[in-house]
């Protein structure tokens, strides 16, 4: 009787789920995904532009899927920074660039659109993926940002499946030591070198809004220097009530202008639409923004802007779009 | 002949002095002043009342001596802070709240109305005037934010007067090490324990506004954990065409809002007055934000308010306003 019993709500739990997952694939499933690896000036060599845009890929399909399957916005954005984290080709994670003592400090922040809750994480050395600290700061904590070795001791004592600790040394590549070395050698510094962060805005099929952005911050930057990634209104924010907006650049700029949020309080008292407040304050004489910001709006519409010479860029959404690319 | 150019010089320089000070002392210096120590529950503690009174006071014809000399607003913010730092009354340097772990890391941001310049530092120990390091990251580095050691280490190499450096014993007062015993053993905290921070609007004869903010953050705040206080957009922000704004409450409220720029937004894309623009985000159902604000606006127009039952707070002005309050 009991095994009977087992098997008929195994069936049932099946077909429920099958159910759930051609709802979430079906038409009404409305999504929309934007992810940014960081804005520069533009880079010769075409073998790293086709392994960026191969990465880039990767994460649009991994982010993709987790939205079309009915999964969270807050999941999706997670997924794909964790996958742009784990590559040495972008400044965040792995690739993260060193400081001017030769460390690595790493930010990161998420936010929930749809509460406003979030979690930002500045200075860590031993996390894997900051991305998942900062999204256990807004759930597991009473706090929105926690910074060096508070944020690493507050990993330390976590036991959770996204949560990897590290030793320093994993983030010191080869290729960061060299490039700290000629930023160092040289002094001021070119675009491509200041810059560089990734970022991930999504709409899922619930109508939510999420936003996350995480770096390695500037090379040669001072030790215990925090830039805009994990400040909340700065480099990140999100409401389902405007748009998800994610930056990359000198966030100095960022956090000066409280960029992130400025889109939100431009749609919200000036009705301005998130393209146009985007391009506003990216071309504002007045206030210098120097970078780029992804966005999506609560109507699933999309926007990549920069004034750099070139940003990593990718795109999707539920009607079919594909689109990934690094240069103008 | 020497001896006789040197003493014209002197007696040049001595009428120069003179006339600056005279011109900067008359009506065509236009200045205003508001500082806040931190909004909480009442305290029935008479005492105690008056013992804030004095030192906002103090601060306060502090300040106004500065900018009536024609002193500039970022002087004014700096040396009121200071005075507020200095004393064990207000939860900002000397009379710092305990963290969980019984530290203490203050936090402070100033920021310059005229250019959006601005500094700010998170979780240092070692410092006796954060706001002072804070002017400081501003002033002599690229970046905007300092956190933790690497702010501790930044006062460490700077030889400025305004910069002491203390052992991290020096904030560990026996008043504040009984709070942290008394909130760890209720676990829940009232308004009055969890608030406090202190902070400075001012308006300068030459029509700059500057604003600042430092605190000792929440009593049993997690290791690491940054507020509102050191960030740009939530805790302080400055802007001549609008206002200078400083914050104190519950940090994550306004992080998650980015409160203090939300009023220059509202001032400047609404149309609102400064004002009313901090009355509706003070009174806002659906975004919290549990606290007080301080401002002034590009027209001298000075604003307290705040939705606790208290808030320590004065101002003053070139027309002869002086008002220090703590109740409603």
């Amino acid at each position: 009787m009991l095994h009977k019993l087992v098997t008929l709500l195994v069936i049932i739990s099946t077909i429920c789920a099958s159910m759930n997952a051609a709802m979430a694939q079906n038409n009404d499933c409305k999504y929309a995904l934007v992810i940014h690896g960081g804005a520069g000036s533009a880079t010769a060599d075409i073998e790293v532009i086709a392994a960026r845009e191969l990465v880039l890929g990767v994460a649009l399909d991994k982010g993709s899927t987790v939205l079309s399957n009915g999964g969270t916005s807050l999941d999706a954005v997670e997924e794909v920074i964790r996958i742009l984290e784990d590559s040495p080709l972008f400044n965040a994670g792995k690739g993260a660039v060193l400081t001017a003592t030769s460390t690595n400090e790493l930010d990161a922040t998420i936010m929930d659109g749809s509460t406003r809750a979030c979690g930002a994480v500045g200075g860590v050395t031993t996390v894997k993926n900051p991305i998942s600290l900062a999204r256990l700061v807004m759930t597991d904590t009473r706090h929105v940002l926690l910074a060096a070795h508070g944020a690493d001791e507050f990993a330390a004592n976590l036991t959770h499946p996204n949560i990897e600790t590290v030793p320093p040394k994993y983030f010191r590549t080869v290729h960061q030591i060299q490039h700290l070395k000629r930023a160092q050698e040289r002094m001021r510094l070119t675009d491509a070198e200041q810059m560089g962060t990734v970022g991930c805005v999504a709409l899922d099929c619930h109508g939510n809004l999420a936003a996350g952005t995480s770096t390695g911050g500037l090379v040669n930057k001072k030790h215990g220097r925090i830039g805009d990634s994990p400040i909340v209104g700065a480099g990140t924010f999100a409401d389902n009530r405007t748009c998800g907006i994610s930056c990359t650049g000198v966030g100095e700029d960022f956090i000066r202008n409280a960029v992130a949020y400025d889109v939100t309080a431009r749609m919200l008292y000036r009705r301005q639409r998130m393209e146009k407040a985007v391009a506003d304050i990216l071309s504002n004489k007045n206030h210098q923004v120097r970078g780029g910001m992804i966005g999506i709006d609560h109507k699933g519409r999309i926007t990549m802007q920069f004034n750099t010479a070139c940003m990593s860029r990718a795109a999707a959404d539920s009607d079919g779009l594909r689109y990934i690319k690094i240069g103008k």
